[in-house]
């Protein structure tokens, strides 16, 4: 009988170890992020939890592979290569919903940190300088528009509500989403968005999403928007962002991620008071591990079971 | 007839300048924060409105002034003489209700600045630092404790819900209030501190209130506890505050108020990193201005009718 295993590159806990051997005692488990070919033969992969990549060449080779199944750990998946993995008829799972909450505060976090003065407190606070503004925003009020209504998004509409404002959820299909006041197809997108007072980008990349956040669309934002970025670096053109910002159609922009990360130091983001940079760190949730190993262990028991998984199963012509 | 007038030290606009002049014109309005005494004596100040002490000692000269209504523009009165004001029967109201919405907004601005790594990322932007953190926090699921439950109390309950935390309410009756899962008397918050992982100061400054959190209190804390003070600076032992630091038992402190302000250059809390220090803008809300006039407004009517004034009339004797 050929040997089977499941590669762990995500870190488990041992009672998550012990689950996994009670589930699957037929698979062979390899722990961490190299795998030593004496022992296991990288052939024998079948099922890898939390890849990033790795050896994907070797992995995927075609026909002298045996890898049917990749859990993913983040919601993104634009790093990964889709197409080889559906070719070779690879079923992929991402970690979506589990960064939901985290990216959410982070979203709130960055909007509080401009409007309620604490990003100039923090820098002033480096020099001992006490210096009072006359004039804060709050979000109570203000209309948000939520660009990309998956988990995330929803997440972010709903705290927007509890802080009182409006929201205008944007999507490609126009299907309803909770929280959202205003729901809009994004063709629709370019002649509402003057109504926002801010506006979150949540927009996975794919090859429709590239650059859209650009010219054309920022030119029709109302004076002093506030722009976030959590969704993927490349979906926004940096060099049209900052010219909204020089122009005045931005008054902030609150960015996670970039079209290159680390972003390069010769960057002209990272002077601009008008900009608050966070190193892709929205999505760091605090209970990680326990989140994605429960998605996991869902979609193996489907998986032992020859049925379909049941959790977070990527759509290889939607690419996310 | 002797003549009487309104001090108008709080900006008006146009529209509320008309309002007063048909509301009250027997009064003459004096406008801005200096008085030209040839042409309107102090004497003949009935009301003022937006005062923050300017000439009290004059203003109520015992038998020699005409004052009988101040209009408060902060929540917080203890900057004025209340001993004088109730001796003179003076009538106080504040501006209780106009900045609960701002203060709640910052402080959890200042929370999610430390959970979600934005403080951090703000001064590493300033050297252009890429440095991602992998560990960070989320408030979902936290237990939060509100010591102080006015307007501005449940309004931080109310988002705290939003955000799937445990609220812990401390007032001094006992009384239930709106949002808070557990409601408890002050004396046993020293025994019930060490179930929050979040403490959230909004005392006002009273003669029960000075330095109410110092080393007896910080010491019962769980280690690792947040702190944040948007009451008044003088409810907090500095220097309590900094051992307790020091020590562990809070993780970060995001301070707006302090014991003198603005703080002194020599202060050991500027160069802290796990102190967040805003210079008393907490309450800088966008409509303060509107809002104030509402209260001020409602308030004059019932007085030119001789009613009891129906907003935020200060008790003396509760010193708020």
């Amino acid at each position: 009988m050929t040997e089977k295993s499941i590669w762990l590159i995500q870190e488990t806990t041992k009672e998550q170890l012990q689950t996994l051997k009670d589930l699957a005692p037929e698979y062979k488990l390899i722990n961490g992020w190299e795998i030593d070919e004496k022992n296991v033969p990288l052939k024998s992969v079948e099922i890898i939890y939390g890849w990033t990549g790795q050896r994907s060449e070797e992995l995927l080779l075609d026909g002298k592979h045996n890898l049917k199944w990749v859990q993913g750990k983040a919601a993104g998946v634009d790093f990964l290569d889709l197409e080889k993995l559906k070719e070779n008829k690879v079923l992929l799972t991402n970690g979506s919903g589990i960064h939901s909450i985290s990216i959410a505060e982070s979203v709130f976090g960055m909007l509080l940190a401009y409007a309620r003065g604490i990003q100039k407190a923090v820098k002033d606070q480096q020099t001992k300088k006490w210096e009072q503004v006359d004039k804060l925003m709050e979000l109570h009020g203000k209309t948000i528009m939520i660009v990309g209504t998956g988990k995330i998004g929803v997440e972010v509409g709903r705290l927007a509500k509890a802080f009182n404002m409006k929201t205008i959820g944007v999507n490609r299909s126009g299907r309803e989403v909770a929280y959202m006041d205003l729901l809009i197809k994004q063709p629709r997108l370019i002649e509402q968005v003057k109504q926002a007072d801010i506006v979150v980008n949540i927009l996975p990349f794919t090859d429709q999403t590239h650059h859209f956040f650009n010219q054309e669309i920022f030119s029709q934002m109302k004076n002093g928007t506030l722009f976030i970025n959590v969704g993927r670096g490349p979906t926004v053109k940096t060099d049209d962002l900052i010219e909204a910002l020089d122009g005045g159609k931005l008054a902030f922009a609150g960015l996670d991620v970039f079209e290159t990360e680390p972003l390069s130091e010769t960057s002209a983001l990272w002077t601009r008071a008008d900009v608050l940079i966070t190193p892709h760190i929205a999505g760091i949730a605090e209970h990680f591990k326990k989140r994605l190993f429960a998605i996991f262990e869902e979609n193996l028991k489907a998986y032992l079971d020859g049925e379909t998984l049941p959790i977070n199963l990527i759509d290889y012509d939607n690419q996310y």
